[in-house]
């Protein structure tokens, strides 16, 4: 639990003492940005005339439209999230398929090959059977 | 590009026309939260005697916070999008290169299958013709 911190701030030209459980820095940035949005209505014609409640509420409703436009924001990035997550689950099911169907085949090819070996083996000794009879029964004729 | 719209808001027990480029619904969600946001300050203890301009900092405060919190947030997720990325960047990669291997093996299976039953009809003429040889053998020595 952080310790409770004060920190000196200045808005719209007046010294505020905060206390909280913020970051100094963070307050900080805070301020600055709620500066840059005092500045902001400051810069607009007219603005010299508005009365201190409408210029109040004028950055209060500025300040929520950033917030609720980040908060859309972190719903869309969920949603793209989700997507995601479904896309990498139907992934790692497919690769985990192919793999099982890979040990398969590979099994297959050694079955096949040693048969063929086999084959191969036994068709040696035919051959080479067929010709002793071959020539024992051409010996025979003579 | 949407019609300039007015809406008229209630922020604090004081109307406001807001004239702008949103919808009026998103407007009115705006100030159903400012005045949410207010609510939690009235509701502190000693709120009454708070001097306007500093009521409306910690208004403006609690907002950016809101803001910044939600910001943060996005950072994080897309951060964790740039993760999952690559994840799945990674994952089809994998995909692709083991959807080659199997089609390599499905080949050489096939390749084997034909060899083995060339063999298999080579062995079975082999076995037929030495059956013949040695009957025609056993037949000249009568």
């Amino acid at each position: 639990m952080s310790a409770k911190t004060n920190a000196e701030v200045v808005i719209d030209g007046k010294v505020y003492t905060l206390c909280g459980y913020e970051e100094p820095e963070y307050l900080q940035k805070v301020a600055a940005y709620i500066n840059s949005k005092i500045g902001e209505i400051d810069a607009l014609e007219g603005s010299k005339t508005l009365p201190a409640n409408m210029k109040s509420v004028m950055i209060q409703l500025n300040i929520a439209d950033d917030y609720f436009k980040a908060k859309s924001q972190v719903e869309k990035l969920e949603r793209d999230m989700e997507l995601k997550d479904r896309e990498l689950y139907d992934l790692k099911h497919d690769l985990i398929s192919n793999q099982i169907k890979t040990e398969g085949t590979d099994e297959r090819i050694k079955e096949l090959e040693a048969e063929n070996r086999e084959l191969l083996l036994n068709k040696a000794r035919l051959e080479a059977t067929l010709e002793d009879a071959l020539l024992a029964g051409i010996g025979s004729k003579k």
